[in-house]
């Protein structure tokens, strides 16, 4: 195969800040910007790459988070509709890497961005594993 | 006034499960269904009672939690959709008596339901006030 | 058996507030008053009932939420520290009704107060069932 | 003032897990570890840089999170007792950058590393701002 340069798309979810998220700021905790990624993430699997979390179980497989890297450019407040989108920058013989932005839905300003490296990992023995040739294909769209 | 039983609206809010508010259960965790109900309630105060949190803070308000109630019936899993209904049962001099449930948006089957009051504080003594009366009138419908 | 009326001994757990447990009033948020909860009960059921969740867990067992019930009294703030007390009030045929105190560590006074039942689960089925008697005995104390 | 290379102390917090940290997979969940890490420069700006987070407040100063870098080793399970250890890497004119570590009391391995960098703001303005000579000082030990 070819090398081949980011030839991956890119989805987006659509979420909205909850009151719960908020830090003594009145912003979304840093933290939370990387589970609405792991949201969106979750969504997309199901809506775009059309394989839900629960078919990756189902097969014995599991995705664990290998590295998290977020920068923090605008703080989200109370109520905001943010849209997250993501890309697979990379895909490696046992994991991912994700590219995201978190942007504000009403003027498009990215407030997080950043990557997630994922590996993929058998569920009984909890150790990487390879990316099976069928979802290799389903995520190379 | 006369005496008056239920004459409050009930609302409704759509949201949906996160992965970070599963348990190791894979279920929601038992305190996230009470932050669903204070999104709810957000959402619900600027969309129905056409007052937003925000306006309650300019005018030097706040709201707190002095009860809440829940109970549990059914469990929600990784990224069901659910309706948060809520609904003012009482208002005191200086606080609201809020109902809940949490169904399952596809079966309509209920989750979780309680109730949780609140007390209105003046924001900068943090004791309890009286809501005043164009509140009064905004939430009485 | 005799009825018996409260022959349960109360156990504490020592906690600290984190940063992230705080809301945009720079209080701890309100559900997270029962996370701490949940964490005393599990230091107490190793440390005090000498029988840990992964024990029930590797028995086939497991313990879901019924009801919650929380009084919030005052505010815990910033890095405070906190004991939770809790007791079991009454042992049903497959569950507890544990009561719960937290109070502020330097004055004792309490900031949340209520109770918690908790219904005992086979944990294949999901469906309630009987505690069996050495853990009623162990429960007992 | 002549460069130099990591002259910082490292300092260390002990932690627990809570069970409200944990994901589906009984691990805690990923965006957690930094709740610890936030937990921990708390923890250590009150008792070893003697400058708790509430003098910055009354200074009018805050401090925000410009980039979060986190690698995952080794899962944190229930329970589990834990030491953060953090030492600031750089000092910058508004900012600072702080490495971190967790590892298990028990066995001092690993589960989670990275870097923090911090920026001074302005808590008015918003703004960063340059970090004053006497926290500058404070900071250097």
């Amino acid at each position: 195969m070819d090398p081949k340069v980011n030839v991956y798309s890119s989805f987006e979810s659509e979420m909205r800040v909850r009151p719960d998220d908020l830090d003594v700021n009145a912003h979304v905790h840093y933290t939370r910007y990387l589970d609405y990624v792991l949201a969106a993430r979750y969504d997309q699997m199901e809506r775009c790459y059309l394989m839900p979390m629960s078919e990756f179980t189902k097969r014995g497989f599991g995705w664990v988070v290998r590295t998290a890297h977020a920068e923090f450019k605008r703080p989200l407040g109370m109520g905001e509709y943010f849209i997250v989108r993501t890309a697979i920058e990379e895909m490696r013989k046992d994991g991912v890497r994700v590219t995201f932005s978190i942007r504000r839905k009403d003027n498009n300003k990215v407030c997080c961005e950043g990557f997630i490296e994922y590996t993929m990992i058998d569920a009984v023995s909890g150790r990487s594993t390879s990316i099976p040739p069928d979802i290799v294909e389903k995520y190379s769209i």
